[in-house]
């Protein structure tokens, strides 16, 4: 895919990331007021209930109604995911169902946030992004997912259905997996790894584009090239200031104060630590080759300047001495020498070939003849 | 709205940041002098009076001399606003009726401060700024707000009214709000939560600056734009220097290290803190977009002069040659070819065109005549 | 005041800085041996003495010999201040007087030294310096003031008189003053004080050369402009190297770990630091704008190299047509068009004419012919 | 070596790093799952066994199958090897038999880990990396090498046979060596000091090239300098970049907190460190070294331009005026100058020349006909 | 002396820094062998040995087998020093007879140590370096220096004589002096201080080039200053990187752990601590001046690129219209103006001098025939 294309097919685009800077719709309104901030991604919110044990399983998927008579289980383990977040009234009533408090409410609905964790007497609240990378646009747009650690429930929150949580699902319907085998905080763990993995998808997708692009840095720049290069630079550096504060939430779940997580889950968990912390790398390292690939094209439009000025400089050292040659031969005189000779045209004309021939020959061994560095 | 525009007001406004640097007012006087340093932004002080309780609330609007008397409350909390910071007199008998610091006072009339928190004994002293971002002028102005957190009364000075306050003040003239059920702590959280919410419309505005700018950067760049893109890199620069401390003082409260906050506001000033922090790098992803702006406009300016430079080529190619040949044909000679051919002049016309069509092709083969990079 | 002006004093200014990296003096000579490192300032050594209680003071100006005998106070404070420091028998005599470490006399006498604190047993050691803006030369030279702070009494070694702490003796006058009734910790926090607020003088004059240089950048730039902004980085980076120490100066001051401080002076100390803070970020903030303007500057050599190219450009193309007809009519041929027809010389004129009237009219819609960006 | 060489030979290389960005292949599966991410590396796995105690040792070479039931040794110490990590099965029961996490197991066959160390109950999981060094491809490649350390075992598994612990392997052989005398931390200890030692090889080669490539920038910069130099810059940042973890795991291992290694052993973990940073702080000089290369390309760049425009000045100058004075006597008038004198036409070649000579004779008093800087 | 002939020495001198990355000499070699790593920079090796007490002192120069049977004294102080570092044999037998790690003779025979400083149970083993810098060649070249405290002895290593000690040994002669009447600590502190005072001859060294180049960069840069100032901003930052990490050791000997220091001699090692903080803050001022210095010189290729633009520019002006006149006249009709007009001639030839003059007046007033910026 060239990169005319890609930056052709991007001005046809809409105008995205009109919201980029948007926060100011909640101003003035007392803290706690459930307003959702942020695109709506999804029609009709859709909530699916997953109940398990070590020896039983049974899901649900419920409609807006009946999700709002949820409540935690009385035994078992019980994971609700809510896809979709513009219902401030469902998501008061879950709430006030699993005991959380308003902020945590007012955070689920308000997406823009950064990754965060908030520890509570009786849940935990854990703030994450899920990251897709859109290749024709080179633009990494972003959802919220929210989740919430309870003694025997787990709330999962997204913008949309988008699948990512489906390999889980289908290891808690196996009997003997390790997932149903543990608590709320192993199925937490889980989910964080599912996430974190996913954002080696967008780094795989992102590297290829960058490989694409230094290509064309190498072999043909262009502005467009420039452009991508610019924007790809962004999305990696906002990418990177997204997952940034992740390193910190979960090295302070790692650090376990309020023991929400069992000591083996923990070792699990520095798992997850290891893979966002490369994964920052992999950015970094990225943004380097960026930075690299922008000083080449900078450097490639100077030294397309230089050829254009050598071309002028031979085209006018070629063709300078033979238009002198022929006004001096053009002048009034009585007596121009070779004037009556009957090849006197012919002798100017030789001189000017010989004198350009000296010329090229002078170019050709300064190798001006060539690209400035082939 | 263009930049040219933009730019053009700007050149036109008064001189303005006169007094960036001036601090320099005070120097040899002894500390707990009180002298106001900084512009008069009002005509008149006015002193309003908020006296509320769970079920009961008045409030007063006071003039100079009738707040000389005002004193913390028998009982009920006490909210006292000023605006107007330019009469030391006031402050004084308002500082000792309300047992302040003499350094507090300095501090409330010196208006250029940094964010800061001072504890004392029996009170709390916040500094922290307000933000209005003038769009024409690519200018970001700022007003001092400071809050005294005592056990039961609060009192704010404003160097103008803004109507910053007013959705709180409606708010504690609801009977059942949590504002009315709280004390003066939950006060202090919701007046600091309203400014960082403000910050966010300044925010929003300055984004949109930078997207105006990004789309001249991209299509017609000017000097002005260049100056634009400084200008907002600046005012974001400083804007982030004035707010990073913020977050410094939003963590001291957070520690609560003398208890002037109840545990569950606490809760709330985590989410200040988080809003304070999503101000930051919002401000750095505006900075970062900035300085990707400069490195495009730097070298579309390296391109536009490769255009002129393949002008000129391009002219001196078509030509030189042709010059070369009338030339030829101008030498005074007996024997010239074709001079005596009825068709010599259009012959040697043939060749000049001859020769500019093939350089014409070899341009157009070469992609010389389009832009550089189309 | 231009900053030609500025430029060409400064070059008939002797050369400066000739000590800058000096310090190799004293190398191999033992520790504690007093050798005077750096320019003499003044004369002869002048000593002033104060001596104060809450209800008495005098006031002396000693010789050297006289001072020879000073001792700390039997009651009361006294404050001894030295100007000029290049005698090392004065400042030997004094240390033994008043019970000094060898080291701080070899840090007083070496005026090179950053900010510092040495506590000692019985007194504390405190350098910081003084800073004079030369505005005519984009200067900052620098004083060392070393400050001794003992039970009842307080050193002052200054490089020369500068009147810096005149405001100081005549609030020691009034017998009513905090400072009168308040111990060594407060006067030698006065003084920090009144160090800390001259920085501001600097900082002001500093800016006011920054505007200048802005302006100068935005309509008339010329290498001297750009050698001025360097100069100014360069010293406003110096600046706050020299002064960024102080921060943890004052920071370990209010630490207080050997309670030299009564507790209300350490509020007054976080006054202190405070504005070290201030003054730091308003170096940073000069850093930054002067760092935009070498930008600017940058930009606009960029553009007057596109704006000769296109003047090349326009005369290329508008004398090269015209010379190619007169050219071709010059051709030597019997049969020539309009050779014979009377006005054959002014058709010719007027092809010319027409050629060059359209190239024109091509260019003005282009709008070459004015600035590349008015 | 030349450059044009170096940069040749590049071209023809197959796609490298193909998999730089690539970790996506395990997203989904449940953390533990054992599968291999990476290249393969050997063909069929190896396992070596080293057993030996202070007075004898012994050394079998194991197929894989034979390999599935290798235990903890019964006395003395056994260090088991195993090259080639494309074999779950065999990394999956010496698991088992060795009593290792599962997380372990993944990660040794997950060959793109970033140096880590992780402490369980009874044994330590250390993981490094190798490198080696292309110079023909300037291209770093590393193969990860992790290490056990258990009570009376060592395993390492490497990606294939580099024989770079065979000088280890020689050390235990000898029976009086300090190896032989001390437990598994000494042997893995050793194990670290050797890799890192490995690392200078790297260095020295990578400073080689850096050395060929300054000398090749200083006299003959062409457009294939600067690519190798991004390429070695972008390489030893990588380098950089997998080598800074090393250093805080080091650091971990001297800090002893589970008293993995005797005191005697944390003296020689120390030296490791120093070597660690005295790496790191040697590829930062490459780096540094790096980007003044790259100034001084640029700059060779500029200058280039100059001698060019230069060039085109200096023919302009020369033959415009000759020109002029050929084209006016050219004029068509009844009467010019010297029409009739037989030697007009010598008089006008000989005023040309004048000129011409002046023109040089000013050119080569202003140095204009040599380099602009030689 | 100018930056030429500074720049052409440079080129003569032989092939430097051959080992700047070499270490990789004992790769494979047991922890503790012997190995000398480095350039042998003394024939000899050179042992001094200086026993002293309060009262008295005897010194004494012994050959290498001498040597081989010093022991630490029995009553009073004994330092010894070696120079030249390439016999092992020497280095291990005087380890065994005081008692040092295997790891710290090691290290003293490597001599591309960074600074350090390891602790052990009955001595402390401190690396450091000496700088020597060579004006003609801007290069800054090393000597590590390895000292060891112990209880009452002192060992010190040398690559060779530098005389740098010899203040210290005269002021051991002294009987009076501090350094009699201290313990080994004094000494130990007295070398470290000496050490450092030396840096900043160095220092000053450097800073007089920094001067030079600074004037040469101003007022006649050429590429030769360039690669001058390149090669001083590397040995700038590589002297930096060779100090920075004294700071730490330094300060680890002010922490004094292991009270390996009286509690006087910590008061020096502070005094210390502030002077290689004093050399470490000028090194950086040296190195913003430097690229400042480079702004400067890349700023000055571009004028003289607009410099040699405009020259072509006015002398296109200047003749192209000229040339046109002289080919219109040049045309061949019938009738052409002034033909037939005695003057016509000069009439031709007065049109091309005032449209010349008319050129020449435009661009004087547009200060186009000066300088660009003088």
């Amino acid at each position: 895919m060239s990169t005319q294309t890609l930056s052709r097919k991007r001005k046809l685009k809409k105008p995205r990331k009109a919201s980029r800077f948007k926060h100011a719709k909640k101003v003035g309104l007392p803290p706690g007021t459930l307003v959702h901030v942020g695109e709506v991604k999804t029609e009709q919110p859709l909530v699916t209930v997953f109940d398990y044990k070590a020896d039983a399983h049974s899901e649900q998927s419920l409609t807006v109604e009946q999700a709002l008579t949820l409540t935690p289980p009385v035994h078992g383990i019980r994971w609700v995911n809510i896809y979709g977040l513009h219902d401030p009234t469902l998501i008061a009533k879950l709430g006030t169902n699993f005991g959380l408090h308003p902020l945590v409410l007012e955070d689920i609905l308000n997406t823009s946030q950064r990754p965060k964790v908030d520890s509570f007497e009786h849940n935990l609240f854990i703030v994450t992004r899920c990251f897709q990378y859109h290749t024709t646009e080179l633009d990494v747009t972003s959802d919220q997912v929210s989740i919430i650690l309870g003694k025997n429930f787990v709330l999962t929150f997204q913008e949309r259905p988008t699948g990512a949580f489906d390999p889980i699902r289908e290891r808690l319907r196996t009997s003997g997996s390790s997932l149903r085998q543990s608590g709320t905080d192993y199925l937490v763990y889980s989910l964080l790894d599912m996430i974190v993995d996913r954002y080696f998808i967008v780094l795989e997708q992102l590297g290829d584009d960058c490989e694409t692009l230094e290509d064309a840095v190498l072999h043909k720049p262009t502005t467009a090239t420039l452009n991508s290069i610019h924007r790809l630079k962004r999305e990696s550096m906002e990418l990177r200031r997204s997952v940034w504060p992740l390193r910190e939430v979960v090295n302070h779940l790692i650090r376990n104060e309020q023991g929400f997580f069992e000591p083996n889950t923990v070792i699990y968990l520095r798992d997850v630590y290891d893979h966002t912390l490369h994964f920052i790398e992999s950015l970094e390292a990225i943004r380097d080759m960026l930075s690299g690939m922008m000083d080449i094209y900078l450097s490639s439009v100077s030294n397309r300047v230089n050829m254009e000025l050598r071309a002028l400089t031979v085209v006018a050292m070629l063709f300078m001495p033979a238009t002198l040659i022929a006004g001096i031969f053009g002048m009034n005189f009585e007596i121009i020498p070779w004037f009556h000779h009957p090849h006197g045209f012919w002798f100017a004309i030789t001189i000017m070939a010989v004198i350009a021939l000296i010329m090229i020959l002078i170019f050709w061994r300064r190798q001006w003849l060539t690209r400035p560095d082939a």
